[in-house]
């Protein structure tokens, strides 16, 4: 695996505050529009797999990254350079099972929620950042890595960490496996 | 005036692409949820109102900004430093009246429409960054000022220029103006 050298020019930043009170209003509208949370939450997931299909290419390209061999790298690429470029932050990474499938992305600080003390009254099911989910379904299956990616633990409803699974859905070829650079 | 001094540390920046394309979701989302572009447009304008009345604290605690004793001032403030922290961009200004209450944001680039090749099929009415005439209004009514702020020309819509018109809506007396700090 090649180094991840990430080019982060400055004119590509931005405060990070006005967007997360865009995505707050964005939410908002979903929750007006979606009686059920689960209605809101399939929304922001497809939402997010279409952003993440777009993501990817530029990604790729500001990146640098190279070829991955297993899906724990692919993992670690994620939660080290995905996270850190898009969201200025980096979650630990844990594996699940022993045929290194299913990952986690442990989050100790959610920016996207910095502005939310708790989830809308009669909300209890809302997974409020599933658009995070969404992006990296999209995103992986750009690159030919069908994944189911989902929220196990958020801080929103109790939990001590906020927690997103990742698991890979296909075994890996690794011969066959070539990752678009 | 005091001269701003931003304070912008990394962790309060994140990549704006992710803003970007989620910004374009929530556009998307409303021009399903109204038929009208008026209806559209309203709606951006009183999000992006109350983005900006929790965003105009922030504003202030972390540019130091100090006081200012003319509409001009303000509009500078706006677009050298509010844009540029928020946006990554610093529109240029003009004054379009001789009573000096009725600005312009001239932007040359717009990153929130780097994406959007044209304006959505059906839709020619739609001020597509709406958003941000809300914030500005909501920020400013914050610190007492009232405005209008509309999109006056907009590249979307085949202008040449995007142009953001600021009309300060009351006479400034500058002894009892104090702007917060």
């Amino acid at each position: 695996m090649s180094r991840p050298a990430p080019r982060k020019p400055e004119y590509h930043k931005i405060n990070k505050d006005l967007f997360v009170l865009t995505y707050g209003a964005l939410v908002a509208q979903l929750c007006k529009d979606y009686e059920k949370d689960e209605d809101v939450n399939t929304y922001l997931d497809k939402m997010g797999y279409g952003i993440g299909t777009r993501l990817v290419e530029d990604f790729l390209a500001r990146s640098c990254v190279g070829r991955c061999h297993s899906y724990s790298e692919i993992t670690d690429i994620i939660a080290q350079v995905a996270f850190k470029m898009y969201l200025g932050i980096t979650p630990s990474v844990t594996c699940n099972n022993s045929s290194r499938n299913e990952f986690s992305l442990i989050l100790d600080k959610n920016p996207l929620v910095e502005f939310v003390e708790e989830l809308p009254a009669g909300r209890s099911s809302l997974c409020y950042c599933n658009l995070l989910c969404g992006i990296i379904r999209g995103a992986l299956e750009m690159v030919h890595l069908a994944a189911d990616v989902t929220f196990l633990q958020d801080r929103l409803k109790g939990d001590s960490v906020t927690e997103i699974g990742i698991t890979f859905l296909k075994k890996l070829d690794e011969k066959k496996y070539r990752r678009k650079k």
